[in-house]
């Protein structure tokens, strides 16, 4: 059986994200028989919908890395109570045009860290939505929700808390075992 | 009384955007005694907290038409289920750093064409949701959905369809109204 | 192989409702292979967590009619935007106790008629939303969202639009689907 | 000035409810020149449109106790990651029949306590969403998320953290202010 390819994708561009750091976290925890390959969104433009048929080369670029892989990890952090901007921008991209939406059929995990208690639960669930559209089947439990982040990464941005390990470790099991599944 | 000055943002770059087209619309129809001036998102680059300090100009002009405003209408397309990345990524910005969050105290209206019949539906609530954390109070009723705009506009992007236009007028009214209340 | 036990919910309890129309058709149209049980809500009492531990006898039988079966089909309206408060009740009394929600492990459908175009489509997320804390997999594609309800059902409540009953066939073949894989 | 009428609403039947006991501090504590009366939504039947036009008694008194009030403070728990069955039960009876829609115009605020960190974030803003078309008007600054509700009351469900206290003191001023400057 071939490994299973894992993408991860951090909807921060700040250096020292919690929610990046939390994707190096899941990359470095990923679990036997898969590969987790960390892509980056901060290069691409602004979705302009006059574009989507002949995209700038950096949007290929991610459209070919979501169609190759099996999963994709999102850790979102939580901007304004929704998505960022940054992240729905790339899923924006690798949606269209309509006929090749890049995500469809993938299955995805959802996790996200805040400073705070709330630890993005306002975002979470707003990202799933978009799932509906984008035929991605999603992890439901466990969920990966970390507050006050700054107490479980010491400052090389290395997840330190065992419990957030284990949850983490868990969702990519329920992730490989749905995405195993729906394979069939 | 002063005028009360409204700007307007669509969430579309799109050329031939009906959301750009509605929001052109509102312009036309704006009430006596307000000014509306359309204001653009499309040159800002993805938002990255470890700037937001010192943005870039684009930003900061941004920021500054915000804050000498008193209301803002927002139109929206539905990407995706929610709203688009461009829409948000303007919005973080703007709300950024968090002590000098250029939305708040503003009031605002939502609007929002698509070819189908759901009237971007999904998007507006997940808007006004954003509107909590930035402090923004939003016009309840009426609001502007407009289906199969196909319909709604001629070939140059002109409303054609007066019973938008008489929401779009209401729906202002109301944003005046609910602005002048709220100035006390 | 064992036929796949289906029950349908509806969230509306009006006599001539669209929704339970729906459910019905569901009912006839269901795939070879499936049994479709329509299960009442209209007799709970209202959702006292502490009644939980030992509830009323028809909140026993709800959840006895849940566990037996491998997937739901909802069929919900729109109340004030969202779920109606009928159908969160049945689902919060089957969900408690938190060590035995009669939801975990089943597959769901989630389908919505409307009189006016927007076919529940400001409710039909919400009520996927639940689905994240009952680990309750969901149908992504095709949706069915019926709109202008008035004119596919006859005056018996019978459905007679032929691209509605499409979409509900393959709704329930692709719920059979997810069904069969998950259960592995 | 009449003094302003306040109606506070919790959305647990819970006998010793952390969101009950959040109510009735918010009763405790409300500002100078408003009253602040507990209405109680449990002996309220299922909502069944068939009936809106002559509902039961106690839907009636509850109509009449929301009219008469000039803003509404909600205290919802998160069932299910979203508004209890039992809260959107009571807000659908008296969003009828359309042409009567007993919150229209009135003001609100919104608070809810958890055992968890989360403190109903998942619940408070669908409920938000229903006053888009209820037509009620929000405080938006301060919110008032009691997580770990534990800790803040005694045994008697007595309020006993001072931070809280502050901020539900800070969210009726806003709402007094709110409603004031709304009725002109």
């Amino acid at each position: 059986m071939a490994d299973l390819k894992i993408i991860g994708i951090s909807g921060s561009l700040r250096k020292n994200s919690y929610n990046t750091a939390l994707i190096r976290a899941a990359q470095e925890l990923t679990p036997e028989g898969t590969t987790f390959e960390i892509v980056e969104i901060g290069e691409l433009p602004l979705f302009n919908e006059d574009h989507e048929q002949d995209p700038p080369q950096v949007v290929k670029d991610l459209k070919a890395k979501i169609e190759a892989a099996d999963a994709v990890v999102f850790a979102t952090p939580e901007y304004n109570y929704t998505i960022p901007g940054v992240l729905k921008n790339a899923i924006d991209w690798a949606s269209r045009p309509y006929g090749n939406n890049s995500w469809a059929g993938k299955t995805a995990a959802v996790m996200g860290a805040s400073i705070g208690g709330i630890a993005t639960a306002r975002a979470q669930y707003d990202l799933r939505k978009t799932f509906v559209f984008l035929n991605v089947h999603d992890v439901k439990q466990p969920e990966v929700m970390v507050a006050q982040a700054q107490n479980s990464f010491d400052e090389q941005g290395n997840l330190t808390n065992e419990d957030t390990k284990k949850f983490i470790r868990q969702q990519l099991e329920a992730l490989v075992e749905l995405t195993r599944k729906l394979q069939g």
